[in-house]
């Protein structure tokens, strides 16, 4: 299997991230939902090009740093950084970032809207910024409709910046929930005389339940390109929808029961996303990945029926986090290797 | 707190560092035990080359890549890989790399040995083999005595490779066990009028019970450069030993019991090691670091008492892991900063 490739191996199939960039697209719009891919989870402005081809309106960005890096092969104009951006070096870099794209920040307090209003106060147009709000993610966000009311006010008070809408990064199947908090916080902007011209949700776990949140103006969403173990598990995907395999070589069969391959957290990483196990070995599912130490993978089943030098293909459980570890990828279609393609954007975490 | 750098930024302070390089160092010194440190935590040539300074015989390394990596810069001319070297294409490598530096590795399993002996069957000196032993671990290595001296003398049957010792990656605090097992080992390898010149024992959680396995010529560790929360939690090290750190700024605080901070899995990583929480935050021992999204940390406490701005450092749970995870460390000496380096071997996994 590509036996010319070094393992380690982080494998990305075109035709299956293509199938799924086409058919997330075609759900939001029977919707009416626009859709706004997170790149954290491939990183690859080539892969983000295809998703804007495909009919998204832009970019969803965690860090300046990977909107630096998308933006740098060109065709790709707009970006939401959904990030309370802070600190001098980082405004810097925000407001040279504003002269190449359309950009669009979040911010769930005070002291983020005054650093976006200093630094875009003498700028030709004024900043967008969404109020992140918490509907129930417990991360970041104003945790009232009343305090979101606020904040998109004191937005609209302050030179350099625009208030652009609300933002959410949803708790799972809470859809209802979900719909009257960002209902009533739209409905208290309103009253004040205030737009609301987007509301953006998002995440994969509930990304065939987009459209029960009526509302919502468009959808971020980043794991659904590639799929993995999580989402499978959830019953988001099957094995055949997952784009994103690591190939491994078993390096030792030290008991009957036990194996070992050449990859372990530095590939697959420590994520376990709630699941039992690191990964699910494509085509042996009575094999379990029982453990993983930093370069090495433990494989345990009753017979393990491995021998040396056996090539196996993993679906990690959180892909985002393993397309990060690596410098390139392996680009395939089905069974033929297309060649390795860089990361651009890995390890940008600024 | 280093105002100039944008965060997160992983710290490494050099003083600690080499205090840490030294007080082990002694401690193997008076104990007549060789020091071969694991570069797979640091994954600089820099800090190998102060390791063998300060006296260690050479480096281990996982994977040949990361070999390639610490001698780029010469300096570094013995180094051990812990690891079954399996395939055509790191076989290649593994014969370049025998042309540069003193090399050695280990195998569990004849099919390692015979790919190694094929490959070193010309070469102008033998390849020194050692036996992995699993005397606990339940990793890689054969599982019993008797089939570590059936390897030992399988490898001086073959043309290009020669036996070199024993090597364990130990369980946690069974000194006694694996003093035994090693024993037996080497009683019936030196029964068959082989010799044994290294045996190879490791580990940081065990590193100052090293000398309570009398019979290991060496010791292997990687951990100990910087320390770490596993390594403070099990009472191997104080705070004030831990040379890496992570430095965040604080962009949300959302409620009086709860702050977000700019650095998540992407830096931190998800990995455990048993423990509760994600890190530890210097200087506020009452505050926990809660949750780790992929570039949010989640901070709680009963009154967090922090506010948007605020920089941190954490202690990371998993200090080997974290450092893989940049493309460069900012090196500091206290409250002074000396400069980005680059993580030389960061992401070598074949």
């Amino acid at each position: 299997m590509f036996s010319e490739m070094d393992t380690p191996a982080v494998l990305v199939d075109l035709d299956i991230a293509e199938a799924n960039i086409a058919r997330f697209q075609e759900h939001c719009d029977a919707h009416g939902l626009k859709l706004r891919p997170h790149i954290k989870t491939h990183k690859l402005p080539m892969l983000a090009k295809r998703q804007i081809e495909a009919g998204a309106v832009g970019i969803t960005c965690q860090k300046i740093s990977e909107a630096e890096a998308m933006i740098s092969e060109g065709g790709i104009d707009d970006v939401l950084i959904t990030y309370n951006i802070v600190g001098s070096q980082k405004l810097s870099r925000l407001r040279a970032l504003a002269q190449k794209v359309r950009l669009s920040v979040v911010a769930d307090n005070t002291t983020t809207i005054s650093g976006l209003s200093a630094t875009f106060a003498q700028a030709a147009t004024p900043l967008c910024v969404l109020v992140e709000c918490d509907t129930g993610g417990k991360r970041c966000g104003v945790t009232t409709p009343l305090a979101a009311a606020k904040l998109a006010t004191e937005i609209n008070e302050m030179a350099g910046i625009k208030f652009g809408g609300l933002m959410t990064y949803p708790p799972v199947g809470q859809e209802a929930a979900v719909q009257a908090w960002l209902s009533e916080a739209k409905a208290l902007i309103e009253a004040k005389g205030i737009a609301v011209p987007v509301i953006s949700n998002g995440g994969s776990p509930g990304m065939w339940q987009a459209h029960d949140v009526p509302m919502a103006t468009e959808y971020r969403i980043g794991t659904y390109v590639y799929n993995d173990r999580s989402l499978q598990e959830r019953g988001v995907c099957t094995w055949d929808d997952c784009a994103l395999s690591v190939l491994v070589t078993v390096i030792s069969v030290p008991t009957n029961d036990r194996a070992v391959f050449d990859a372990g957290t530095k590939v697959l990483t420590s994520d376990l996303l709630g699941l039992d196990g690191h990964g699910h070995v494509l085509g042996c599912p009575d094999i379990k990945v029982a453990g993983l130490s930093e370069e090495h993978g433990i494989l345990t089943a009753e017979v393990i029926n491995l021998k040396v030098g056996d090539r196996l293909r993993i679906i990690p459980n959180h892909v985002c986090v393993v397309s990060n570890m690596v410098d390139e990828v392996q680009l395939i279609r089905g069974d033929t290797a297309l060649g390795a393609h860089p990361v651009v954007a890995r390890g940008k975490v600024c």
